[in-house]
Order: structure tokens, then sequence, then C-alpha cells
């Protein structure tokens, strides 16, 4: 792989030897790590050595090095994510979307919009209708929920799923929604776009099998989940083969509590320098507040997001879950129309 | 069910109706509420009014309550676990683990030990036989790991299985291992204790799953999440009708990073309050350093711990995975020792 | 005071009283609290009883409530901070600052820049000139430093405090500065406006002495502080008097490492419905990265921020503290010109 | 002063540079380093080279470093703080407490104990007699009480620091209170340990005034300190002069609620490797609840903590500020029994 030659020129880790090794367990160690095809280059100090590691050292535990007798300090230079990196692949990521090839990132701007839940056919119709209208370029819709009480409603499963290709047909709309297991993964054909939700972030098994797909994933940030995991469980799926990831900062915990997460929006403009995946924001899920998704939508076309995912419910009230936080398509419409007109003067400045 | 009659008794929770909403509007709520099967009892202010709801609340979801106009405020009075709760199953469980039905909770005191990962027979076999010779009354060692980062070593799987089957028929003692997919269900048959990782403690669907088997869950709490969060995944196996569930305290995050995790001790005795399940800590992954687990387990015996969880490997600056927090055999067996005198007197104070 | 009539009216408590509490130890409690100036409304149930508290609660501690033995739940309806509520003061408070009676709130936008510390005259009167010709609207700079270490530079004090006097003289620019101790009052009497750092937010016995002052006050968040401690910090001031204060979100403390702090934008709105004081944000201190300044600030401006607090150094390399995230007077020219453009489609859309 | 000696053979920092660097440059950076009294050893690799810095690098500002543009990355090899540092004190510090020299830390076990806050001549007389009886060495009290309202019980203040002389008077117990204001510092004279609380950790103003005492300071963690940023608060002490420091661990702020704070217990013997300095366990302000302290003080002893800090009330229900974590001193008898025994049991062990 391309990015393998590259990593080759690549000083990637320091390893700081204790003061009085012997020469023989360096020349050791040195042999050890020739062996996993990694140079090393040596820099004698009075008091201590310093090795630097050139090549690929994605093999070499960090852990396990720091523990050795010999070892005072670790360093891991670059960023243990590869295929999601920036540095090896510098042009931003299009990835597209459905057979109508909806674009996101490098410039293309996309606003998913739908109800938390499935619920019926007449509701997933009616909002799709409208959020289209509005400007709306991909439906979601929740058919498997994730809830934290095994009593709380569970989704339409299955059942959603036909519903929400029944509003494809009828809108033309790509569909977004969530997959929770593995095993469901045939249901998900006709899905244009699989979403991995925040608690399954780091569900290895899942996103191993969503590596084997061709369809794009958009993989939710975890709860309490730095960057670093977020772009290493990218990894994960890319590294199966699958390069069509689209990261969605959704707000992580803190102890605040006036707002049910902390949108992370400096995030966004953070993952553009780290990686060329594009990166969608969704206001809704992190503040759960419908009046703070106008704010924080326009907020994050301020810090140069590819896209946004928003909440659309046509009787919020009565929404069957997350209801406070769904704007009614009327509402939606007016957040369009502000977002519109500040990713116009923001795409100027560029 | 028992506790669903108990239930019957019990003030749930209280809504804050606004200033000024109509005697209709009210009456209409407490229809709606009624219909849920809910009882409700009215309190009236000059200004505001407070309806009591009294049953079983289960179902009625919080946040839609909140976004209603005629609401000001919601309060949960109980904890939205049951099966879980302490209130309405007053005894300890006690939870039996094998043919040999090793015994945790409720006064029975275990000990789990073994290498982070399988490596070979002859590794399995050795750290087996020494773990049981210093007390250990459970054999772990992991088969399927869960790995942040795809190029590392992510276990020898089914593989690993059959050689800590070997090791159980080599000692007798009964196995543990982790859990990462639904689909691997058939291949833990003759595993005895099945555990759930961290990362998956949300992974809403295996729970689901696991909640159908009736061999115990050694369920692990999540890097971020609370107690209640931790006791709501506890309830999700249970209400499917496996209550074999074991929790395990394994550190949670915070900013701080001399340590791997902060092991919350303070949980045990808390959670000794709020359910009725055993209760084991876990002070190798916790702390991340195999110099800290002799005195965190001793804090952990200290504070009434049903078990400990600690990672033994024969030769730890070569595990292929954790190394740094293993002990060697000699140095659990050291540990146990104090464990044992610390355990003692805590029993005898009783 | 007016807003201490409008609390009469207020349902501010619910106390749940045990099951099984006689008639004569609810009447005592009752009694209690109308020792307090507390209406108290009962509401009977068949298992357990509520009563409501009307009227000013501030007085009443809630963990103190908590552990009588009659009560089983206390819930506090109200906020616990009352000059800084918006609900007792709806109308947007505008700050004026300096003798030329800067504007800040209520529609006001201000744009605080400079650098980081002041390190001599040259330095500080140049930034503020060229911060002053792209905009600024007040002149910042560090005399009195907090710093995590006592061997790292502590900013020039008093002698900081004459240098930027100067570059008022030379500009007219009001100035903002960081006390750090209240015994430091008197120098800064020609101070246009307190700041008070993260991690004074805290610091009840500095807050109180600002209190006596009638200066605006400069309130930033602590590095892991809920915006009702925010606010509370905001109250202590206010409670003694002076009610100019500015809330400055700079970022919280969470798990990520890419970035320094993580910037609350979704605080900005929230705070605008919580507060009538205005919130302004400071991306600089937030990311510790000039090149996120630019995204975030046109962020905060695309939320409603009331005003920026950006650091600005003639030469950003040889900056003696938090060079990294200053930017240069060019740089923040080119800054002040986006974000005037989406201000003004923000503004065109209210 | 001897750690600076030791300090000279270390290799304190690495620094590595960019791909491209020109001799020129290198030898300009050196040649600064050097101006700092700061060896540099250079290891030239063939993509980019790494200067590993020898001598005392305390002054020079990573983060300055690491904007330059010909830095890629610079780690700190050693830790900041030098004074609390273990590396160059390797026995432990033994505080002396009071005229009665009270010691701490060093196998000397300590127990702090007493109310809150102080309310009265009676209280505090019988408390200190009772907890006296039950073998606690010092005697706490609040008199200057940090509270998060403006509207809360602030302390007796002067007052309370004249009853809790009364008490030492009576029952020959030293005294330990705390400060919140550096002008408070003459109304300290007679107190033997001078408590800085949690919300202080960084109000480095007061640090530096405690620094010129000669009498020891209780240090407390701050709610979301790393025990680096602790360390470094200990330092500021010890760097003004005076070196008596004792730190105590009270809690930090996780996402838990069921618990006020998340008790580190793991930092206990984590900082026994860091530092000399005796650190000691509050298990009361930790959890908030006073059916916790027995179990968590019991573990606090498992893992060799060097003391208690525990909070007795003669009327916890009375109490006027956290009654609900205080115990009676029956209570607090019975848990100093336990504890002990434990005691016996792990010093046995030693």
């Amino acid at each position: 792989m391309n990015y393998r030659i590259k990593k080759q020129e690549e000083l990637e880790m320091i390893v700081v030897l204790k003061h009085g090794v012997t020469e023989q367990q360096m020349r050791n160690l040195i042999a050890w790590f020739k062996d996993q095809g990694v140079d090393v280059h040596v820099s004698r100090g009075i008091y201590q050595t310093v090795l630097g590691l050139v090549g690929d050292t994605s093999d070499i535990d960090v852990d396990l090095l720091r523990m050795l007798d010999i070892v005072d300090a670790v360093k891991r230079i670059t960023d243990p994510f590869k295929k999601a990196n920036r540095k090896f692949h510098p042009e931003d990521s299009v990835i597209e979307v459905g057979e109508s090839k909806v674009k996101i990132g490098g410039g293309n701007f996309a606003v998913i919009a739908g109800p938390c839940s499935v619920e019926s056919e007449e509701q997933i119709i009616e909002v799709a209708q409208k959020v289209k209208a509005a400007g709306a370029t991909l439906l979601r819709g929740g058919a498997f929920k994730p809830r934290t009480s095994p009593y709380d409603f569970q989704g339409m499963r299955a059942e959603g799923i036909e519903l929400l290709l029944e509003a494809k047909k009828e809108t033309g709309l790509p569909i977004v929604t969530e997959i929770m297991n593995a095993n469901h993964i045939p249901l998900f054909e006709e899905v244009d776009l699989i979403q991995v939700g925040a608690r399954n972030m780091q569900n290895f098994e899942l996103l191993k099998e969503l590596g084997k797909l061709q369809k794009p994933i958009l993989l939710k940030r975890g709860l309490a989940n730095t960057m670093k995991e977020w772009l290493m469980s990218a990894e994960y799926i890319m590294a199966g083969g699958n390069e069509n990831v689209i990261l969605c900062e959704r707000g992580i915990r803190t102890f605040e509590t006036y707002t049910r997460n902390t949108l992370d929006l400096s995030a966004v403009p953070m993952l553009h320098e780290l990686t060329h995946l594009p990166v969608i924001v969704d206001p809704s899920h992190a503040t759960g507040m419908a009046r703070l998704v106008e704010p924080m939508a326009c907020a994050a076309v301020g810090c140069q997001a590819d896209g946004l995912m928003i909440e659309v419910h046509n009787n919020p009230a009565k929404a069957l879950c997350d209801g406070p936080q769904s704007l009614t398509p009327e509402q939606f419409a007016k957040v369009m129309g502000k977002v519109r007109k500040i990713k116009e003067v923001v795409d100027e400045c560029e």
C-alpha cells in the first residue's frame, strides 16, 4: 500500500534507555526491532541513550516496551492511525452516498434530517417530503434504537427500515439509519449510509464487519472518547477495505448538566487537520434541546463542518423518543435558511 | 413478578405542572397516566400543581414528559432499575459458577486470576496450576481481545477457548473469558462465566442475547459510565431472564494520567446498597501497573468487595498484551497472603 | 429587592416525606420551614406526602434536608442563582467598560485582543495600535500570570499594569487584565475590566472583594465547572453589590488531548436562556492553537456570543508564554474580517 | 541545593527536529539551550535529528518549543516537580505538627477528626474530647467555609478559630483548619496545621504566601486536578521554603452521581512512588455519605495511606453544613477500632 512506502521514511517512535544499560542489552533490543522490520537510529548520550525507530511501528506495543527493565521512556512521534491520516492522504475524501451519489466532504455540504424514530408510514413520508423541500439531502430515521433501559421503546426494527425505503421511493432521498448488530447487515442492503452509534464506536467486531462492505459508514463519536480513539475506530473500518467513512460529532460527556452532552465543535477544524475524512455535526443529540439546534447548527457551519444531522419530527410533542430535541419541519426550514447564508459567507472567505 | 406487586405502592415520579394549566389539560394528562397503568395523586398549590405518580412508571419517558407545554419539572423518585434493585430483593444474590459451583457474593469471596491473553497450551496450564496453588478459585484468560487499534494482536479467538478448556480439565478451575460478539455464543458453551468488557457494557444487542442464557455473566463497568447506567445494563441481561450477573469495577476514565484508569472503590459499598448483585474488583486493568495491584487489592477487600480479578502471567515481560500490569505467580501468591489476612479482619468486624 | 417579591410566588422546592411519617413529625417540619419564611403546600398521598415549598428557599440547605430521617427525596425546582437569573431580570444586561463606555451585551459586540503577557512598552503599544486598527474594542494583556509551575515566568506584575496604562493612553482602548489576589485591588484602580481567571473562579474570598467594587468583572469559567457553579460565582460578585459581570467561556477540561481544552460553545445559547449577563468566548485559550482561532471565533459568532477575546502578539514565536496560541496582528485582522461578515448575517436573521 | 546537582546528570527532555532543518537553524537552537544552562546531545537520523536536553530544564517552556517552525515534537522525560520528587529525596518525609510534635508520614499514622464547621464552644469541646478518646491525634473544624452559594453559611470565621484554640487547650490535640485568604494568615498563628481546600489548590498567590511560613500545610487535591498538578502546587509551597506539606486525597469529580466525588485511592500508592510527602485520605468529603466512611477508611488503610481525615459531629442531623457525611462520635470510635486492626495486618505484612 502506498502509505507504507511513505511511512518508511518516518521517525515514528523514540525509546529512551535507562542509565547503565549494557552494550549487549542494547544490541539485543535493536535486533528485536529490526526483526519487526523497523530501522533504528542510535543516539548515545553520556548518561542515557536514545533509540529512534524509523519505519512502520504500528505492530510495536508501546506498553510492552515501557515495561522492559532497560527502557526509561517511550514516545510515539506519529499518530497510530494511518489510512485515516491526512499526512498520507492530503486530499479531502469525498464520500458518495446512494444511487443519486450525494457527495459529502471536500466542499460538498450535506444535510441529513428526519425523526429520531420511524413511527409509521405517514410520519416518515410526511417528514421526508418536508425536509426535502427545506433543503435536506439525506433522510434519517431510527429503526433499531439503542436505549439505556430495557423497558424503553426499542424501535420498529426491520419494519422501520421498510418504511424508510418507502420514503426513499417517494422522495428520492438516500436513507441513513443505525445498525446495532452485525447480524442485521442483510437488512441494511438498501440502506444508503449505515450509522454506527456512539455506544458502538468501540464495538470492534461490528466495525470489522462493516469494513467488509463498500457502503458508506457514518461513525458517531463515543460518549467519552478522544479524537484519537475515534480515528482508530474509523481505521478499523478502513483497514478492512471500506474507506467510505464519515465522522459525526454528537457531543461528549462532561460535568455539565444543563445540556445533555457538550458539543465539541473544535473537533471539526482539528479533525480537518488530522484526517481527510468528512466531518459532520449533530446538534440535536449533542444538546438535547430543540431551541439550541439553530445556534449550534450555525456555529458548526462557522467552523467548517462538512454537513449537519438534524432531528425533525412532524409532531415533536408526540415523538416516541427524544422528542424534546426535535424540530418541526417549519423550524427546520428556518434553520436551513440561516445555515445557507452563513455557509455562503464562510465559503466566500476561503 | 413479585417486584411489580411491591412497586404498586411506590410513589415513583413527581410532575410539577406549569402555572396556568387548565383543569381540562390536567385531566387529560392524568387520564393518559392512568392508561399507562399508573395512579396519580394530585396536590394543588396556589401557583402550581404537583402530580405524584404511584405504580410502575418504568414505561414512562421522562424526557417526553419534560417537553410537554404544561409541564414545568419532572423528578423520578425511584431508581429506574428493578430486577437489580436491592429494594425489591433485599437478600444478597449468590451466583454459582461452573460444575463445581464456585460461589460469589453473600459472603463468598472469589479470586479470578490468569493471563490477559491465552498464548499457548503450556502458558495457560502453567499459570492455571500456579494461581490455583496460590488460592485462585477461577481461571481467566483472554481469547477474543478488544484492542483500540486494528493493527494490534486480536487474541487467539476460538483456539484460545480450546486452550482454556484444556486448563480447566487439568486444574478443575472454572474458566472466565470475554465475549465480543453474540454470534460467538456457541463457542462459549463450556465457558463457565462469560465476561462482557467495558467497551461492550452498552452493546445492548449483545446484552439481550446474554439475557437468554442461564450462564453467569461478569459485567464490567464502562469506561465513563455511571453506576446507574451499569445497573441498567445488568437490568438488560436480567430482564431477559438471566439473573446471574456479577458486576466488576475496573476503573473509570478521569483526567489522571499517572494511572491508566481511576479505580472507583467507593462504588463497592455504594453498589452493595443499591443492588443485591455481587461486586468484584479488577485492580490490574484499573491501574495498568503491576506494582499497584497489591495495595489496591487490599483496599478492595477493605471496602467489602466480593472478589478480585487479577492478571497473572508466567512471563509478564513477554506477555503479548498488557504485560506491564501482570503479576508473576510468585507476586500473586504474596498478594493472596495479604488479602486473606485483611479479609479475616474485615469479616471478624462484621 | 425586586426579585424577592417575584420569588414569593414561586414553587421553589419539593420535599417527599417517607412512608410512615407521623402527623406530628410533619407539623414540626412545616413549622420549621415557616420559621425560614417559606410557605408550604401539603399534598397527601396514600403512601407518601409531598411538601411544596413556596417563597425564597435560598437559605435552605438541600443536603441537610436530605439527611433528615423523615425525608425521602428533595428536588429544587428553581435555580439557586437569583441576581444572575434571567427569570427575574428578563432584559439583557449591557455592561459599560471604561471612560469611553464601550458596551458589551444586549446586541453590543465587543472584541478584546492583546498579548497573553505584557512584555515591554514597545510590545504592548505596538500590539494595541494594531489590534485597534483591525477593529478590537478593548486591549488585553497579562500582568499577573497564573502558572502551574512555580518555576515558570509569573508576569511583570505591577509593572505590567503600568505598561497597559501607557497603551491605553496611546490608543484610547480600555484595558483588561487578570487579578489573582484581593490585596492587589489598589493596583487595578485604572484597569477598566478586571478579569478573574479560570483557576480563581471559586476563590470566593476574591469574588466577595470584587463584589464591593463598581468596576466590571470578566469572570472566566473554571476548568471543570458547570454553568450552574459559574453562575453561582457570578452571584457572589453580584450579591456584594457589583452587578457588572461578563461571563467568558474559555474551554473546559475533557479527555480530549489534541486540543488543550474543549470549547463549550453550546454554553453560549444556554447561558442566554439562564442569565441576562453577557457571554463572550475566548477561542485562544480554549484550543491552545493559533490555527484553530479563526474557525472557533466564527463558530462563536454563529451561536450568538456577545464578544470575543483573542490573543494577539507581534511576535508569537518569541512570546514569553502561550505563544502557540497567539495570532499575529495580520492574522487577527483576517479573523476580524470574517467575523464581521458572519455577524452581519446572524444579525440580519434575527 | 542538592537536587540541582543530581539533576545535572539527567536527560530531561527530547526535542525532535523537523525533516529539512538546516545546520545553521539547529546550531542556533542549541546555542539558545546552552544559554539556558542546559547541555544538548545531538542524535542525527537520516530524516530527522533528535536533541536530548541534559541538565535543569525547569525554565524551558515546552509549549513555546513546540510552536517553533523547526520543531516536530517535544517530550519531557522527567517530572516537572523537583522538591516534591522522591527521585531526589528517596526517604519518606515525616511532618511534625504542633507543640506536641504529632508525626505524619514515614510509618506514622495520623487521624484528624472533628466537625465540618465549628458551631459553638460546647460543640467543639465535646467533639474534641470524644474523638480524642476514640484515638484521633488531631482536631479539625471549619472556621472559614468555602461555599458554592453566597447565600449559604460561611463559617464562624475568626471566632471559629478562637473556639478551636479553646478545644486545643482543653484536650491537647493540635488543630487543623482551612485558610481561604492570605490576609488571614495572622489569625492562623496558633493553628497547628493549615488546610488549603480543593478549590484553592491552584490559588497560586495563596500558596506562595504559605511557602513563607514554617508551619505544616495540608494540601487537598483539586476537584478535577491530576496528581501532577497537585504536586506542582505542593512545589509552589516548597519552592518558597516551606517543605512541610501533607497531601490529602478527597475525591475527584467524575460523571458518577450516587457518590458526591470519586475517591481516588490508587493515588495513594502512586503518590508514594512519585513523592516523599505523606498522603492522607478524607473519606467523608469524597463520598458525602456517613455510611460509606467506614468501608472507605478501611480501604485507605489497606492501600497504605499515612492517615485519615474524618468528619465527626455530636449531632450530625443538626450540623450547619455537610451533616449527611458526618459520623457520630460513637460511629467514629467503631471505625477507629476496625481501622486499627487492618493497619496492624498491613504493617505486619511489610
